[in-house]
């Protein structure tokens, strides 16, 4: 094996729900004991993209939670999250991904550092992990739990919430960075410039795993059929750890955020509706969404369509970081920089780009192109 | 008024609920009393195809059933289909129309006629229809009651059942043709020739309404994620004259036939689960339709999404018709024969064609272009 | 007729959506026009109950805003909640109860005038109906928008809210009185002596119409079955007047509090899970209440029953309307006093008796078995 | 252990999913494992019934395939329905009863035997399980796959299926009998006069789990409130060996008129609406139910009740088979002989009794009195 063709991908809370499944999920495929159900990058259209292959993955991390990872994917399968018998089947990935996992230290306003201090451990961490596991370069995937959403616009002169710090570290340690939450992370105004000229290629925000995912195919279905969306309610249900942590206000404030983007982009204007994410820890890591969207036809007739969602959030999760992993590797070695153009398709509140999936997804195969090596005639 | 300027448009099943409501419909949008919605050529993609005016239009038809069609779209309002006051505020119309609509006679195999002598009194009705009224052309739509499904593949041996005579007859008259049915129509083996070569342009077949227009944005939704459908199951519950039609097997298959086409299309294969059609005259016009979709996730995990359709069929189906009615028109003006590509967007079973709604919305935006008069520099 | 066997219904709120469909429907049922589909009071269980026929009721009421009935029932006839005739069929009925309505004048804490006087001043409005019509008693009943709920538990010291000194008024005038709304009425600690005192019956509180009238019949199947409730989460979307009034989180949280008792009371402790309430103007006054119970069975497999209800709250609460006051004129007329037992049927928040469904229907059998006259031999 | 106080629980289709859940769970919670939820007669109202114990049961089983108990409850552990690490916790349990099943033989119409000696041959097994095992009695009770239903009334000709001559050899050893599903039983014409005039207890038919449990609750809450049904259509989505064997319409057949009947009985005639059973693999033990029930309240107005039912139907029955092993042990105990009353709460199709859910529970409660032993003074 030589390291310089090997590439690192370091999560920014290692030991939580999604980076464990993400984790378990690349040996467990890298072994060949599942098929890449889920996973985008292992369909046709990206066979020429030249993505690095799972098993030249180098995982590592940071989190502040002691639980080591064979110990949490125990606890993962229990809950049906993981198949049963995996946790055992990949117990030597899950530990050796457990020993390159870093605390971070406290961070966000209460960190007691200097914040430039503070980011510059976090950035020697990436640049550690990078150097001595021999990789040719580490993707950086926030993965933690939801921050609370500001209680107003951030300014330049607000301190940098950790996933911001997180951010800037990745950015200074020279790795592709993709923000995979609805934390604040590169948007914070101090970055902004950083963002827009980074040597790097980075990508966000808020991974589009249920909810969203369906209101970016139904929202255009409406509006290309000319049908007038009245009002579109919804209700998540979910326990695990976001549930908790979306359970209060602000988190579920920048969580909405994005939810609500995705209907004002593609029917115009956002309909009524208000969206609820309710902590109901019986769900463990299961999610229901619940939909209700009212809306008129021919001469005002009143029609109801409702969804219901109900499905794994990690499970969902978890692929789409392996595809970003793989995307912003190669997007990193083509020579991109910048926010990577193409990449709607995984995200609730994209940096650029269209609102419905299916243009989302002839962009990102557009990107699969342009990534795709020049061949030599 | 110049005769020249106006378009016939002629509904075969004249009297039901989908052409009451187009022609109720007609009436109240030209006349400004409700804004277009449903109407897909009313909306900007639309603005240079130099369609025709909804209220350049002629209407009449052909239905056996006699309650006159200002009787009729009483009923339709007191069953909450169309706005209470409309049929008052249209009357002329609806009477206008129905002055227009002659019985076509026995018709099917059990048309003690010959064949082509039926064939030719159909399209007499046509030519007539048209001269007397000085029409630049008439459209025919097929909006009848679905026949049943034929229980083995028809052969040119076949007698042309009552939807393939009337789709000869529009041929035979030089009328566009529109199967908004899941019935026969042009797909005859005898008529195939002739529709390929056909001096005029047609389109078909099974208007997408309701379950199957869904099923077209969901079914591309799982294929784009690799989630893995193993079961799509369906029950549609509606009343009126549809649910009564559809509640035998023969015709509840026919219509199955095209709703299982998109998910096999867009799938790659047709996933396990069934069909159902029930007869629920309490629902009247309206239709529920419920959908169970099981799929798997990443590393196996099982996930559901369901959805429930509350709809109304006639208000789903009419602009639709109204939409087709002038394309034909245009595309006839325009010269374009045989079948006319980039109508997918509106059936559930298309004569060709992509399968995923955006897709077709694409390829129907395609067709706008194509439509458009040239502009001279 | 004669005006000394006439019951008066004093609607608080008489302009609203529930008395107007009350009003209109009252005429409607005496006119022998509908079935009395939904009255409970009509099914045999009450033959023998001697309850004041619906044609014996003279109606009149309390509300400050200034659309009158006949023109309100027209606007309900539109939105589709009185069916379409209904407000011409029985204009001179609505007019007439229209004429009997009162401002009831500034009240609540924002009444300028003293409380007592302000009292004494509705129960005036009360007795001068009786009076003035030759009734034998009037029944009133509060179906008035939801106030605010308080911020904290109601000592003696604060002023009576609106709905308490039309109740206090009620008592005053010697009427019977019923809480249709989860309003105060009553329930202030300085109205509680007179409550339990009174020499009227009354009942209350807060009329169980959808969500919770389900939850009444659900919760007792899993305690029966031995079934463990995890987590009971639920959201209503309404239009209306109502759903305006209960965006408003304090009014919510009074309807709220009804709502979580039935499930305490049946399941032993109260489940996880949130009660949403979301204004959703388009839906008028149609409500649409989403349940997601989840659930253990045997050896903790993890179950989920899902319930939607669509209905119409008005038409739903204006039969119980009626039922209630049937049941308190004849309660009067039989010298029950206080609190009536028996009614928990009814309501979401009933004084006292079982939350089970079935067992409310048993007593509310009871109630009728007590109020029929004794057979002399 | 003295065997004269143990009982025995003979399972007909000992090897399926129901009768394994049903053996796990009785050792799992014989050896304080797992809660008893879900077993109803582990509840207060049966605390002074005295029933058996769950560790004083024995139990064996007649079932024609040979896969052994323990690894039957390894596929059910990796489909979920049982607990990870139960089947290997109640390994020796399971053992214990798998050698205590016997083939049965060949059965049915196709039994090559004389009728009288199959049954007899039946019969031997029970006298001998329960004469070996030293058991103070058996309880039978068939949990085996549907039968199809008979095309036609059965009469007293006719062959005896299967579960007939199961019903039969129970009666002629003297065993309680319990018909958990809705194959014929005791309800051949051939098996009326032994039924009624049983020496023994005998309990039937066709276990309530699901969509039939709801129903039993619904509906009379919709008669109660007077509201009057207008369809009530279901569609079941099961895997399992029950699905494939439901798939089978006459199968199916026999299990939709039980479903039929509680609505029946309780709204006073049946609505309209059909239900549907399909078989639908990718969903193995569980089962989706959804019941679409249209409404009519006051003055006409239409409302919709929607249910969806997502539980794991052999963790539904097992602790239902295990009540009525323990009821009708302690009938027979305590002499009752023939169809017991009070035991409806457990059936679709009850022998007698009430149809609504509630006033089966209070007959439930009415025997559980009954079985309790006088206490003298």
């Amino acid at each position: 094996m030589n390291g310089t063709t090997h590439t690192g991908l370091w999560l920014i809370g290692a030991r939580g729900s999604v980076a464990t499944t993400t984790i378990a999920g690349a040996a467990a495929l890298a072994a060949g004991l599942h098929n890449p159900t889920g996973m985008v990058t292992e369909t046709a259209p990206f066979a020429n993209a030249a993505l690095p292959p799972l098993d030249t993955f180098v995982i590592g991390g940071h989190d502040t939670v002691p639980c080591p990872l064979p110990k949490r994917a125990e606890t993962l399968a229990e809950a049906g999250v993981l198949p049963h018998g995996l946790p055992t089947a990949v117990r030597a990935e899950l530990a050796a991904a457990d020993a390159e996992i870093r605390p971070g230290g406290p961070s966000g306003p209460h960190d007691p550092r200097p914040e430039d201090e503070a980011v510059e451990a976090l950035a020697r961490d990436l640049t550690d992990f990078t150097r001595r596991r021999g990789l040719a370069r580490t993707v950086v995937v926030n993965v933690a739990s939801t921050e609370p959403a500001p209680a107003r616009p951030l300014t330049a002169e607000d301190p940098l919430p950790a996933s911001s710090r997180y951010a800037a570290a990745a950015l200074r340690a020279g790795c592709p960075y993709v923000n995979f939450t609805p934390s604040t992370g590169l948007r914070h105004p101090r970055l902004a410039e950083a963002a827009r000229t980074a040597a790097v290629p980075h990508a966000g925000q808020d991974g589009k795993t249920g909810q969203t995912l369906l209101r970016s195919v139904l929202a255009p279905m409406f509006a290309q059929r000319a049908l007038a969306v009245r009002a579109w309610s919804g209700t998540n249900l979910l326990g695990g750890g976001d549930g908790a942590a979306l359970a209060d206000p602000a988190a579920a404030a920048a969580k909405n955020a994005g939810k609500a983007r995705v209907l004002a982009d593609t029917l115009g204007e956002a309909p009524d509706g208000e969206v609820h994410i309710d902590d109901v820890p019986a769900l463990g890591d299961w999610k229901t969404a619940w939909d209700h969207i009212a809306f008129d036809g021919f001469l005002g007739s009143r029609m109801v369509l409702q969804t219901i969602w109900q499905g794994c959030d990690s499970a969902l999760a978890a692929p789409l970081v392996l595809d970003l992993a793989r995307l912003l590797a190669r997007a990193h070695e083509a020579g991109l920089t910048g926010p990577v153009d193409g990449l709607g398709f995984y995200f609730k509140d994209p940096d650029s780009g269209p609102g419905a999936l299916s243009d989302q997804w002839r962009a990102l195969r557009g990107l699969a192109d342009r990534l795709a090596p020049e061949v030599r005639a």
